[in-house]
Parts: C-alpha cells; sequence; structure tokens
C-alpha cells in the first residue's frame, strides 16, 4: 500500500511561507483564524520573508524544506499574485504531507508527479465575510486549519491534472568534465545558489566553477579557503553555492539569480 | 447576561505586539518570563514591526486583528513611549477578550465604550527585581501570565474611566456623493490604507478617488487593473486602500499617513 | 545537593538563537528537525538577528536572557564561523538548563566556572545525511531534540575543560569617583549597551559619563530628558546605557562597540 493510499493522518503541526514579511499583523491574523478554528495546532513560520510575489523563491525554498518536517504537516504558501482573480487555489498530498497554495506554479518544483492534487472548493472553506484581497486569511488559514483537524486532502475539492507547474531551468551536461549552469536565488548572507547538485558533480572534488570572468575551486567549506576568497562548495541545500568567506558573493562577484555558470573538471 | 458579565474563561493563548524589533532578545525575554509563569501558555507574535514608539500605528494594527484569535486571548500591546514616568498600566475587558497595554491612547481604537477598563496594581503583579525601562517583561508579561491562567482582568486593579483614548479622525461627508478621508497607515508594500470604509462608500462600485493631483478608480481587486497602474479597493481591513498593481502607491504617489484624499460618486 | 548533581529534568522548551534572519528557510528547517524528533517540543526564538557570525553580540545576548526561561529549559546557539572545521560543538549544564553551541567563545559569557561542559559525539547525534555547511539543522538541532527529551547532557561526550571562553573586557575603576568603560553592544534603537553595571555605580545617583566629548547625566529613565537630549541610564540588562530619548544615541554620539567612556561622580 502506498503512502497516497494511506488515509491522512495529521500531526496537528501546520508550517507558514508568505512573502508579508513580519511588519505587519497579516502573518499574526492567519495564526489567529488557524487557533480560532482548532486551538490546540502548532504552527511554524518557514519564512515569511520571500521577496514580495516572488513565486520562485518560495517554491525553491518550500520545495527544499518540507521534508523536514514530521509526517501530517500541511503546509500553507501563500506567495499570491493573483489574489481576487480567477485563479484556482490548490490543495495538494503528497506522502504523508498536505499543501495549500494558490495554483500559481508554486507547487511546480515541490511537488511529484506522483502528488495527489485537489481544486479547493473555495465558498465551502472560506470565513463568512472573505475579503477578495487576502485569502491567505480567509481561504488557505481555515482550509489549513480543517486538514490539520483530520479532513482529508481528497475531500477538499475536485481531483486536477492541469494544475500549473513551474519547473526549474536544469543544468546542461556539454561533457563529463563540463556542466553549464545558472545561479538559482540569493540568500540573507549573499551566497548564491546554483541549479548544479552535488551529485551531478559527483560531491565536486577535482571541479571548478567559471563565473564573472573567474574560475572558482570547488572545496568542501568555508574554512578550507581564507577569509575574503571566493569559492563553490555544497550547500545545506545539497546544489552547489557560490560563497565568499566572512563575505558576500552576490557582491564580490556582482552576480544574482539567472547569471550563468561553467563546472569544469581537472582544472582546480 | 453579556459577555461582560460572564466569569472570564482564558484560552491559554497570549499574543504579542510591540515596537522591540527582532533583532534583540527583548521579545524572547518576554517569552521566557511568561512561560516560566504557566509553561502551557500558546504565544503569538501579531508584529513586533510596529515603528518605534508609533502608538498610532499599534493601535491599528491591534484593533483589526484581535478578533480573529480565540475567545479566552489575552493582547499584550508594548509600545510604551513612557515606560519608566507615572503613567499608568491598564487592563481591560472587552467580551471575551483581554488586553494589557500602557494608558497611552492605544487602546482607544481597540476597545468600545462598553470596555471595562482597570488600573493595574503594578507593585503587585511585577517581577522581584522589575526594571524601570522594561516594564513589558517586568511588568505586563507576569500579568499577561496570571490572565491567561485564570486570573479575572477585574482582580487586577481599580476600574478607571478617564483612560486615554486616541480616535482616529472620521471621515467628512460633504454630500452622498462626495467623501473627504485621509491616508491612516503605510503597509510593508506601499499600500495606503484610509480611514474611509468599504461600508460608506457601499462597496465602492462606482467610485474613484483624488490624491495627489491624480483620480483612480476603485476596483475590487490588484488584477483589475494593469500592471504597474495605481487604483482604490477595498482591503483586507474592510477599509478603502490605495495600491499599484506590482508596486508601491506610497512611492508612486508621493503619498503617506495623513495625506488627504477625496471619493467621488459617478465619475470612475 | 547541588543543582549540578541533580538529575537533568527537562521542561520540553527549546530557544533559539541565531545569525540565519528570517528570509531564509534556516530556522524553519531546524525547527522541523525538532519536531521531527519530538513532536511536542515548544519552540522560542531569542533572536535570529545576531550579525553575521558576530560571536560576541549572541554571547551578550544569550547571558542577559537564559534565566528568564524555566528550569529545564534547552538553549540551543548557532553563530559558527568555524562550521565544517574540526571546531567541536559543546553541550553544556549550567544549574537546570543546558546549552548547545559550537566552541568558539560563544559560552563564555554565558556559563560560569562551575559549569559542567561536554564535547558533542557528533557522529552519534547527527542527521543521517548531515552537511558540512548546516550543523544547526544537522547536528545541534537533533541534540537539543534529545536534551529536551531527557537525555542527560553528560551523556553527549566526554567531559571538557579546555573548551574556549571569551570574557567582555570589564570596567576599570580608577578611584571611588572615576570608572573607565565601553560601549559593547550596539541595540535596534541605537541605545549603546556599556560594560558598566548598575550595580558599579550603586546605582548611578550623581554620576555623569563623558563620551565623544561630552559630558552626559545619568538619570533614571528616558523621560527625566526631553525628547532629543542625551542620558545614561540603567538598562533592561541591568547595564548602565548611552541613550537619546525619542532618538538614537549611536547617531547623535557618533559612537559603537569599543568606544570608550568614563564614568565620573560628583559633576552631574
Amino acid at each position: 500500500m502506498s503512502a497516497h493510499t494511506r488515509s491522512w493522518r495529521p500531526s496537528g503541526i501546520v508550517t507558514l511561507t508568505t512573502d508579508f514579511g513580519l511588519e505587519d499583523p497579516y502573518v499574526g491574523m492567519m495564526k489567529g483564524v488557524l487557533l480560532s478554528a482548532v486551538s490546540s495546532l502548532r504552527l511554524v513560520d518557514l519564512t515569511h520573508g520571500i521577496g514580495p510575489q516572488d513565486v520562485r523563491a518560495a517554491a525553491f525554498f518550500l520545495a527544499h524544506s518540507w521534508r523536514y518536517f514530521p509526517a501530517g504537516s500541511v503546509h500553507v504558501c501563500v506567495v499570491d499574485p493573483g489574489v481576487g482573480s480567477e485563479r484556482r487555489i490548490l490543495v495538494a498530498r503528497e506522502g504523508t504531507h498536505a499543501f495549500v497554495a494558490p495554483d500559481n506554479g508554486l507547487l511546480g518544483p515541490v511537488l511529484s508527479e506522483s502528488a495527489r492534487v485537489f481544486a479547493l472548493e473555495v465558498e465551502r472553506f472560506s470565513l463568512p465575510l472573505a475579503s477578495r484581497t487576502f485569502h491567505g486569511r480567509d481561504v488557505m488559514a481555515p482550509t489549513a486549519a480543517r486538514l490539520a483537524a483530520g479532513l482529508d486532502p481528497a475531500e477538499c475539492g475536485a481531483p486536477v491534472a492541469d494544475w500549473e507547474r513551474m519547473r526549474f531551468e536544469a543544468p546542461e551536461q556539454v561533457s563529463s568534465d563540463e556542466l553549464r549552469g545558472r545561479v538559482l536565488v540569493r540568500d540573507r548572507f549573499g551566497n548564491l545558489i546554483t541549479n548544479v547538485t552535488a551529485h551531478a558533480l559527483a560531491g565536486g572534488a577535482g571541479w571548478s566553477v567559471e563565473c564573472a570572468g573567474r574560475s572558482l575551486p570547488v572545496r568542501e567549506a568555508y574554512c578550507d579557503v581564507p577569509t575574503g576568497q571566493a569559492l563553490a562548495l555544497v550547500d545545506s541545500y545539497g546544489y552547489l553555492e557560490l560563497a565568499v568567506r566572512d563575505g558576500s558573493a552576490a557582491e564580490c562577484l556582482g552576480l544574482g539569480p539567472g547569471a550563468p555558470l561553467t563546472f569544469m573538471k581537472g582544472r582546480a
């Protein structure tokens, strides 16, 4: 019996990922709605610092984070430029986890093709006086509370096959010694996360990376180079990342998301 | 029997609203005090990103947020420019909710005239070595913990009638087709929240708003205008808000809190 | 029987202090790991806004915060410039509290000389596919979860005596009327926390402080001076702090961490 045919067994944990920031009370309001529905919920912030309407960054962060949470967790992700339009809201089940998010590509990198995806019956789950501008509070939070209380994702609406998939560009394998990739995301420290996995470089030993007219060594840890020196290393997501020891790779190299780079073997 | 004469039944949930930010450990210390008193409390951050000593913004955010929380919640709000002075600390009961805040106007927009308000007996609830600079930690947190554990707000001190009320300016109804209002608050996205409710415009259909020498349409959702265009719409607080699709109204219009605006009917 | 020979009795509360910020999902991932190990844990953020790799500020904040939490709390602090190197990870017991942090000086101002300190057996507590860049998630979070579930700190590894101690410089007592100190830390409001305790000035009455070519009075509260005026007062950490009423002492005085100052008696 696969995980998908097992009955839904919630853990009572709900994670929240939004672009609301923490300066306004919007996240707090969502938590109020969740706790008003089920006062025993355990709420965890994944991050609310996604750039405004940056569906791409939200997808990357959620895709690499949800597996750290217990089976039965519900993950609500509200980065929703289309709020108020006719865009659907999705409820999905992947293994033992459930997801609630707008149908705007966000769940593309998160879900596998074996996930079961449903179009939420919005009217049925909305707060009585739902706004047209804040579906995170008025529709998605009440839905997540119901899921965390035991409602099966399959009970939320009709199954859909044509939900919007956004995929991150894959690196191009030029030869066994050369791989062309891109910067995907920049983190708070100025580290630049690429679309090349440690697996693709067999761990990275003996490789270097060419970018911004320079060649950087692939090393195992920040402390393998002197302070101020740039390197590439396997980051905590399992991807190759450009970094500067005790500094910002984004600033030192002048690169950002989308920048091309070439990994070369045997020239380090 | 009104909600006010019913006995106080706490939910064990305490919300926190401050201007402390999250860079210092002040909020964490308050949570330590709360949990040291009652380890089973459920603590929820409303926001700690209120501008330093911006009592007005704190009042607006709390006033529009507390009803989303379960009956029996205790709301602690520490935006307290007068800490260390003789200003009182208030404990209030509004319906099934309790509040703890300094007597500096903050609770004015939050409470109705039927709220019951008490002047906290500070000495009785303070930590043993209370500071003169951090009553949020040393006085208000221990008080909130006691309330959340079952202490009736009426047991916290003598009833007071002369607590400080701050009211937000009401819009001026010039005629059935014209309403003069103001910007109250700017949020993180640069949206400008006005003092005009959706109710005052009967939902807003057919209205426009004049501000900064321009006339903006009142629409239902961000996506009703092209990217970069300004509009007014009913926001998630139930107020008319100036916004720019995928942009910042504050920057595009050059407006901020206090700016005057005129809503006109039949010219959209 | 001293607190140290009593058996370890966890409260189920884990506090987190990091320099990760809240824009990335790193803190959320750590919480996922903690809850996956023990779903009933109660997690409290002390702060994640420590400046990148500012071990000194982390030490100051943790040292002045942990006592506000209940007996049996576990405090995880991840400010870890040496991650991936051979630096040890420490588990410590001080009275009824436990600590997990890298051996980089951070615990110096936190622990007394009577604390019991152990070198974590990293392999034994790591997640199966531990990274070399994120020991907070892959090593320290699982360890903290085990401690919070009942594992005695003494079971985590061999006792160590040569753990790295960092101490904050003590002020110099020139005479009974003169004390030379320094600024230790700047907080979000621009207040400058010094290394001089209220105790050293017998509360501060009758003292003044010379810094940046000016003489500032030592007062009891912000409101003891007019708006915009600089003063020194006893802060919520129990230290003398330079402040400007309704302003930023750091900006008004042009001072930061390390700046020297002289407290003088009888010239106020």
